[in-house]
């Protein structure tokens, strides 16, 4: 294991304490919710979402800002500045909107650094569970201090796989891949987060997830922890995946050309 | 609101109670799991996930038998003794046995009671969350004290809808479901929980929850709630439903009869 410079040893623990007090805010919000609605008079649980998205974004724009003024940034709801810097952070301050939105207590703040075009270091924290998954490239993945392994499955029948679907370009990959994976005795889950999800993938809880469609900063932190955790992935990245978005399989390597193989050409067309 | 006879008042006090300790013992164990694989050379987390299913059970018949040794008790892990009992109690101590397995959170225990045949009260704690949800009949249904309601949904686009299905009897109406689902706009949800989803939705959390085959133990306490959150259910406990099984549909009145429609015959056949 090499040593690791600090400009990146600075920006791994900035990353940590940045999801880490988002998150935070983050669970005030989610537990205020209801309380939120009915101070906003007119506006609907909708809203209270958005506010929440915004307020945590601009949080952390503001403390990434301070402490690296020369890093570009994107973020679901602030845009891009300065795609072209060295560093890029990619954020997404609530990933998980609809269960926010439902009280069904799976969303974090998922929090990625670029370096020169690859995916570097990230941190996803879920208040709700209070665990923090973190990773560096070259120097392993952990939640909250415990090393990430991916699952030991050769076969898809052996765990559960995550899945996710939109409504938006894609979704005629969906029925398919999920005919396809309980014919070979698999098993699916969903719990709207696909940062989390892909956080799963890492720590072994499940074997695979898929996506029809997500964009960057939904899970260029957990392509870190991914590639950390000894997992595989598909091309994510290639033409402009990171802006606009692009199929997501991540896997353990046992199943991955299993998964694959059901997701068919249109993984990475 | 009329009284609450205080047979009934004992026993809705008592699987409160009931619940809780039997959650707080499996959450030790879910806790201690990898730990508990390691003592156990040779076991995998299957047997570690069997043995916390059975000392649970056992807990909660212990309990029920001192209090009330006259009623008739039906779990999922230690069969049947005496159904024809005027009251039965319906067990299943950990549900959601996947997620518990896996590291998912997302598991409860149910205790559900019958009286002369029909659902009477129930309870079912998350102590993931620190949730313990629970109803009486004609007395309403409640979250830690929170009242709970169905979501005022009266499209399937308005919210998530939880889904399940499994390897045995009933899987083939699962696809032509999650299709019809997918093309009217919705979405869908799964934690592996059969009896969290459906307290979810007498939370208003889920539209709707649809399941392929259950049994009795995984949803008699959540049909209770159900009916006290203004939810609406299929005719799960016909022919031998509680011992056998059949599928499940619940979902809030104003998109019940959209959701039964893509379900089509099968679901009360």
């Amino acid at each position: 294991m090499t040593a690791i410079a600090p400009a990146i040893a600075e920006r791994y623990r900035a990353v940590q304490d940045i999801a880490r007090e988002a998150a935070q805010l983050g669970l005030d919000f989610y537990r205020r919710r209801g309380a939120l609605q009915v101070d906003h008079k007119g506006s609907d649980l909708q809203d209270v979402v958005s506010i929440a998205d915004k307020t945590l974004e601009e949080l952390i724009r503001q403390r990434l800002s301070e402490r690296f003024p020369e890093d570009g940034l994107l973020g679901e709801e602030g845009g891009a500045t300065d795609l072209s810097a060295p560093y890029l952070w990619v954020i997404d301050p609530i990933d998980g909107t609809a269960p926010f939105l439902n009280g069904l207590h799976n969303w974090c703040v998922s929090i990625g650094l670029m370096h020169e075009g690859e995916p570097l270091l990230g941190a996803i924290m879920d208040p709700n569970h209070d665990e923090l998954f973190h990773g560096l490239r070259g120097h392993g993945a952990f939640v909250n201090g415990q090393p990430l392994r991916v699952h030991a499955a050769t076969e898809i029948r052996q765990g559960l796989t995550g899945l996710g679907t939109t409504h938006r370009r894609g979704k005629e990959h969906f029925l398919p891949f999920v005919t396809g994976l309980l014919a070979e005795g698999g098993q699916f889950f969903r719990n709207g987060s696909g940062a989390l999800m892909t956080a799963y993938v890492a720590a072994g809880r499940l074997i695979g997830y898929y996506e029809t469609l997500i964009h960057g900063w939904d899970c260029l932190a957990g392509l870190v922890l991914i590639q950390e955790a000894g997992g595989r992935h598909n091309a994510f990245l290639r033409n402009d995946g990171l802006v606009n978005g692009n199929p997501l399989l991540v896997a353990a390597p046992g199943v991955y050309d299993q998964l694959a193989a059901l997701v068919g050409p249109s993984l990475d067309a």
